[in-house]
């Protein structure tokens, strides 16, 4: 075991009214028999314990610094003390907690940077109650972006969708399908596809990426007669990372794309927009996928579900995507990539 | 047995130098095995003698009238002759041949609308070597539809996917991906969702349709915060529908509706455009989905892949779609349904 892999993960706890909380409880609580390595939940020692209570867990729970999560986790479930207002009222959010979710995302991504922690796994946030207490990014992954940022320039993220060997990045994301070709430029594209292929090699060891780019249009635009942005856009940008010796094929028709038998032959096809990387992803896997964050210096994952209001303080939600980030961030953290 | 379930389908043998004459020989070399209904061969018999010799498949073939058809089938594999020039030249297709392969096209429809054939199953044609023969329609269903009018007026033809109980059927098709918010007017999507409810009724016994209706954009617009299409053109149609007691819902969001155990609840999902549907069919099912042709009035299947010019005349490709296709058009006229 090397050094790093001593350090624990960080979960950011997300919104304190969604299931995010539930489930780090649950899965605390299964540690053993999931067989998982230690993490650190950066939250609130007091508002967990209501959640524990409400869910029927007798956990201990510990507020510790960083530097003894590690060792706590195997006897107490380990928690960095976050300031702020915080009450346990499943399914009722409000921007009151809002200060405290996005610091303890902020502290989290600080203690990964900083290399107190390894890796990070965020529960879901909700946005729009993030709104009402001042969050000014399009989305989470952009705020850690920021958090991220070097020199003061934020990194590109880049969202990648996984599930065993099956991983698919959109280019494009949370945008109407309208604005996707115009958005789909060639520097987008070209950005995105370095970054994949970098981290397909530092973060998931894979040698020599072998990277799949879909088609925009049906058929990948049937030689110009569907569309030109496949011809005039997506093929120029492919040939360039060929020139430079990276084997990426495209544009491929993307009904095609997703076989299995297909899609296990690229370590990571690159789609155009949310639902042509989403949908395969999802029939596949609907609730095992992990969403990982790309192009940031530190690991990123998160379960690919929300908030699930209508969920929270049930103990009726599925914790197998969010075993599955914890896993996935362990595995791109500890050398066995 | 009824008496429409003794008529023969109808094949029409498709571009002469792709797969499909290949497949259909293929096929009725393995009729008893595989448990096939008569079908009737619209096309050449020098042309389909010829391929078989390539394909080293000793088979007898026969030319017929279409009333004689069903009675040969099992000594011979009956064709009606269709006057033209067609020579065995797999992999090159020339315009040549291009009369020919419309005239089957045509015949094999007019059998069919006339009730000498149940049900018509189309081999892959080539429109870019058809447009060279004068062909004029922007694909093999709407020249379909176009022999399918009634008082001159061409039938709106909507394509659905189908693999066991698995249906979706795209709004929009062979457009570029720009086109598709424009084209996705309340007035396409409110006919698509009514034949869609009718042909489920007529041709496939559903009695009570459930119908899910995907959103345009990501998350189905997530309240109207990405892109306004899903509450402005696809709730309102859902809504006029339900008015009628049609039990549609919608818009869903697309990267959750085909997770199998969700997909399964419905008799057919109604995606907006080409990758939303054919991606997730052909992601469970890669070469055994079956294309169905609704709202003609008569029963339409092929086989969910193209020409193959690279497999033609080599015995390699795979009739597992095609197969398929006549089984579905079957089951669609036999009563079975």
């Amino acid at each position: 075991m090397s050094k790093a892999s001593r350090q624990p993960l960080a979960i950011s706890m997300g919104e304190p009214a969604g299931l995010g909380p539930d489930l780090i409880l649950q899965i605390y609580a299964r540690r053993q028999s999931l067989g998982l390595p230690p993490f650190v939940v950066y939250g609130q020692r007091d508002f967990f314990a209501a959640r524990a209570r409400r869910l029927g867990l007798d956990l201990p729970l510990s507020s510790v610094e960083v530097t003894d999560a590690a060792a706590t986790f195997k006897q107490s479930m380990p928690i960095v003390e976050i300031a702020g207002t915080v009450g346990d009222n499943p399914g009722e959010p409000t921007p009151v907690s809002g200060g405290l979710v996005m610091e303890a995302i902020a502290r989290a991504t600080h203690d990964v940077m900083r290399g107190a922690a390894r890796g990070l796994v965020t529960a879901p946030i909700a946005k729009s109650v993030l709104y009402g207490a001042g969050f000014r990014h399009p989305g989470h992954t952009e705020y850690l972006a920021e958090l991220c940022a070097q020199d003061g320039v934020p990194r590109l993220p880049v969202m990648m969708l996984a599930h065993e060997e099956f991983r698919a990045v959109p280019v494009t994301i949370h945008v109407p399908l309208s604005a996707v070709p115009t958005l789909l430029t060639s520097r987008l594209l070209d950005q995105t596809l370095r970054i994949v292929h970098h981290d397909l090699r530092t973060r998931f060891g894979v040698l020599r990426p072998k990277i799949a780019v879909s088609g925009l249009n049906p058929h990948a635009g049937e030689s110009g007669t569907i569309g030109l942005e496949d011809l005039a856009v997506i093929k120029p940008v492919i040939e360039g990372m060929r020139h430079d010796d990276m084997d990426v094929v495209g544009p491929l028709p993307a009904d095609t794309l997703f076989y299995p038998e297909h899609w296990r032959q690229y370590d990571a096809v690159v789609a155009m927009y949310h639902d042509q990387a989403l949908i395969p992803i999802k029939t596949i896997a609907f609730d095992s996928a992990v969403n990982v964050t790309l192009g940031l210096p530190i690991v990123r994952t998160s379960p690919d579900h929300g908030t699930a209001f209508d969920l929270a303080g049930t103990g009726k939600g599925s914790w197998t995507s969010f075993v599955a980030a914890i896993r996935m961030a362990d595995r791109m953290t500890d050398g066995s990539f």
